[in-house]
């Protein structure tokens, strides 16, 4: 046997979320059919508005429903500071470290086999918003992983010899861990950068 | 700094859905906007039909956007069995091995703390179906808790000597575990009930 259709509508669509499959699904569907209704409907409206709602800042290119998002039109933030992201989830992790100057989102990372190249993650606008700010300083932010690296060396060859700093986020040991868990490579990293102590 | 208004509402709706927290919802309402707004205006539209559609069945009270649900109207199901569960996600499990007879679903267990008496989960209800039915054997499959038993027992009592068989699914060891990890008081189930072999 097998669900009423709309219930089975209902457990197909919320599949569309990340990490939620078959199981997990049922149980959203039947839990808010029985206990939630109202919290359904307002999920419901939220999306909806959501969906249809929310664009694209013109400056930094982060999700925001404001031409301008609030990071990009708040005038004490630091605007010779900025820092190039994967994605607007690394915005919000690099706010909690206190970081207080400018940010640009790109569309994810360079991934020639996926057809992905400069155009489709949005270089050239980082390049048009590099030259309309004075940046001293461009943080390469992306993921530590193979394509972040390709991706970040790609931005900053691109930048070469424009007069701005161009860093790169440090790699090495994670707080909290412990050398015999961290892998090679990491701890390769940690040893190079390693820096003097005590001043 | 925080999300856009609409993103954080997105977010906090999200949080409704069992087993979703800040982060997941964070991921999940990034995601859909980044990379699937039909995905997401798909399942809004999904969560309002469903909250506004569906109902309970008339005779075995389980979700239904019909007045019979299916397993209601279907007439090659067998009329003398009646088995009693506790929520519509147990009618799923119970039909997975095969039983084809009739059900009532309850809504949750008895729960005096709670407020939750015999009313609140229909089981005037049950005694209703039952009386206006005529079945032989009422299996009583509420969940093998605390609650679940106080439930099992009070409908049993409920139905003594109205000649139809009280009977109570079977507790024990379940199937591919090991006796070393499975708690005594399962296993004390499983002594006690223990079953001739070879016939």
């Amino acid at each position: 046997m097998s669900f009423s259709p709309l219930i089975r509508q209902l457990i197909d669509a919320l599949r569309i979320l990340p990490g939620v499959g078959q199981k997990t699904a049922q149980r959203m569907a039947l839990q808010l059919l029985e206990r939630d209704r109202s919290g359904g409907l307002r999920l419901s409206q939220a999306l909806a508005t959501a969906m249809q709602g929310v664009g694209y800042c013109q400056q930094c290119r982060t999700l925001s429903e404001e031409a301008l998002c609030n990071l990009c039109s708040d005038t004490r933030r630091d605007d010779n500071l900025l820092c190039v992201v994967e994605g607007p989830l690394d915005v919000y992790a690099v706010e909690q470290t206190g970081y207080r100057g400018r940010y640009f989102v790109l569309k994810g990372h360079l991934s020639p086999l996926d057809g992905l190249g400069p155009e489709a993650i949005g270089i050239p606008e980082l390049l048009q918003r590099i030259e309309a700010g004075q940046f001293a300083e461009i943080i390469l932010a992306t993921n530590p992983t193979v394509e972040g690296e390709a991706t970040a060396h790609y931005i900053a060859q691109s930048l070469q010899g424009k007069g701005m700093a161009l860093t790169r986020i440090a790699h090495g040991v994670p707080l909290g861990g412990e050398l015999e868990l961290v892998d090679g490579g990491t701890l390769a990293h940690a040893l190079a950068g390693r820096r003097p102590m005590l001043g």
